[in-house]
């Protein structure tokens, strides 16, 4: 990969959690922090690893993220709760609420926990992976910045708004992680670095038509000028964009209309709060039978996904999480590739900091 | 509509009541089947109206469907039932596990109830509406015969597997239904009737290659040739595709991997038995907050985006449900439109069970 360098994987966990206890956080909070994060990179999810440094430095420095703020239970039953994360950074809110609602379900059969008031939080497949490590269906949402236009509209207003399920298979579980737009914003980012033009379902222009000009699209959500990405399913109703869309209120409804916080066209409109909402689901399956039978049939029933007839030019039909975990199983015990740029960001916020800048290599 | 004719809304349910009770059904069971059938016409999705009578026909004909047989719990706690339907007409199964999770959402704050062994229950958004209409959230998916190829495959491996939701609202609840196909394979009959093209997302030949042509895709579906239809983000991954594919898994695994009963790709390969699987769940959203307020909220963000601007030459954004429900007001009352070549079928099942003809007209 070129303008990539190939960073020991240890040594990048030290540099990121001596970063975040730099910050102020805990050192068993830079930890998980730092965990969310290297997990993206490992999966091959570069836009939500260590290339999100420099933002989660924006947000701590602007206060959207508060160090040393405490999450609150406003509602509770034995198989529910409503958190308000006040602010803190959105990786400890969601792994506190999923550790929740892992031990409501091992308790009750299910547990489900919406937060609001909290920040972003890396890879939703994260955390719906906590629960399947403990033998649970995990399901997990979260809100963003509005980004995406509703079938027939102009006016982002939903998020990017991920939906991730993780269930427990043999030999690997089933960890679906998607966000409900058609594309994440940072495919149009390629797009406009490349000078290419966008398939023309992506995105809108500001009056709803569809767009190919990626920087016209990036800037004008920016701007807040109006159109942005389509949902899942592209622009228009041909496609099935109305299904993408109903999906991604479906994730502001749990996450957002039930904490009671606030939606994604209300996210980020301030300096200093960004308040972002998820949803956490944890289903003990063995509420519905033998859990070991169940198992096994999600077990055969991927396999013969996995061995199902091919398509013309392609050796392997994956079921979700595979590709995943196959890279991770690789860059796990030797390197993560980190951009260039990316790497100089690191730099500056380690100089910013005061830290020693050979902590990274 | 040419060859369409609008027969009175009343007569028709009661020609479906008379004739679901001429096969053998209890009065009761009858009105909840033609309930099912009727409410698809009223929102004008017409595949799954009266238009399937013919089909369910065929299935109670060959046995698929047992009148008379009784549904059994095979697992049960506060919050969950595994049902064994034991090939009774999927309306019934359907209603009699909506109704249980409604039961258990309302002692214990949620109810999940996964159910094998079922037959085609019509529109899934029915049974998500139950659950909406007593304050509730509905969420309801089913598998059906595999038609759907996943991303990289040329094989059908998942059905069409719709995922419904109903959300309590004011004015009007938000309710969501959606194959997790691109589109339903009434879409590509009507491509076919009009010789016209297919969208190049839509479908794949036996090789897993992208294909236009309608006629070829149908007789392959029917042949189980391969090839089949694109999941939700069409033919491969630059739309998308794997993430249509994901919710398509996740759809088999709560209907039929928890419920122990057929995956999509094992479905309907006997004479008499669909193995057809559904999943319902309902959640008291009272376990996370005031629901007063929670019901506000959710009004707030529908209205907003309602209210958003809309894409030059669209005048209004849909939030799911509305179409619906608007058009089954002007309907509810007068009449509803059926094809002719339906009528037709109508009446020849209705001279098959020596009911009068005039009984419809």
């Amino acid at each position: 990969m070129t303008g990539y360098k190939q960073i020991d994987t240890e040594k990048a966990r030290n540099f990121c959690e001596t970063l975040f206890t730099a910050y102020g956080f805990k050192p068993e909070e830079s930890k998980i922090i730092t965990d969310v994060l290297l997990r993206a990179d490992l999966y091959g999810i570069e836009s939500h690893g260590v290339q999100r440094l420099v933002r989660y430095n924006d947000e701590i420095c602007s206060g959207q993220v508060e160090i040393g703020a405490k999450t609150e239970i406003v509602h509770e039953t034995p198989i529910s709760a409503c958190i308000d994360a006040n602010k803190v950074m959105g990786q400890l809110a969601a792994s506190e609420a999923m550790k929740l609602a892992v031990e409501k379900a091992k308790k009750s059969g299910c547990g489900m926990i919406t937060v609001r008031n909290s920040n972003h939080y890396g890879i939703a497949g994260y955390y719906a992976e906590m629960a399947s490590a403990e033998d649970l269906i995990g399901i997990c949402m979260t809100n963003t910045e509005a980004i995406c236009v509703p079938t027939f509209g102009s006016e982002a207003m939903t998020g990017t708004n991920a939906i991730a399920l993780s269930m427990p298979a043999d030999p690997i579980a089933f960890s679906y992680d998607a966000a409900t737009t058609v594309v994440p914003r940072g495919k149009l980012e390629v797009y406009r670095k490349n000078s290419q033009p966008l398939p023309d379902l992506w995105a809108m222009d500001k009056n709803g038509k569809p767009c190919t000009d990626a920087a016209e699209v990036i800037d004008n959500i920016i701007a807040k000028a109006g159109g942005g990405i389509a949902p899942l399913g592209g622009v228009g109703v041909l496609h099935g964009g109305h299904k993408g869309y109903g999906l991604s209120v479906i994730v502001d409804l749990f996450s957002a209309v039930i904490s009671g916080g606030l939606t994604s066209n209300h996210v980020n409109r301030k300096q200093d709060h960004t308040g972002i909402c998820h949803y956490f689901m944890a289903i003990d399956y063995g509420i519905f039978g033998d859990k070991t039978s169940i198992k096994a049939n999600m077990s055969k029933f991927l396999q013969e996904i996995r061995e199902s007839k091919k398509a013309e030019g392609h050796d392997r039909v994956y079921t979700h999480g595979e590709m995943e975990a196959e890279l991770m199983a690789e860059r796990k015990n030797t390197h993560i590739p980190v951009n260039e740029k990316t790497l100089n960001e690191m730099m500056k916020i380690a100089v910013s900091l005061k830290l020693p800048e050979s902590s990274l290599l």
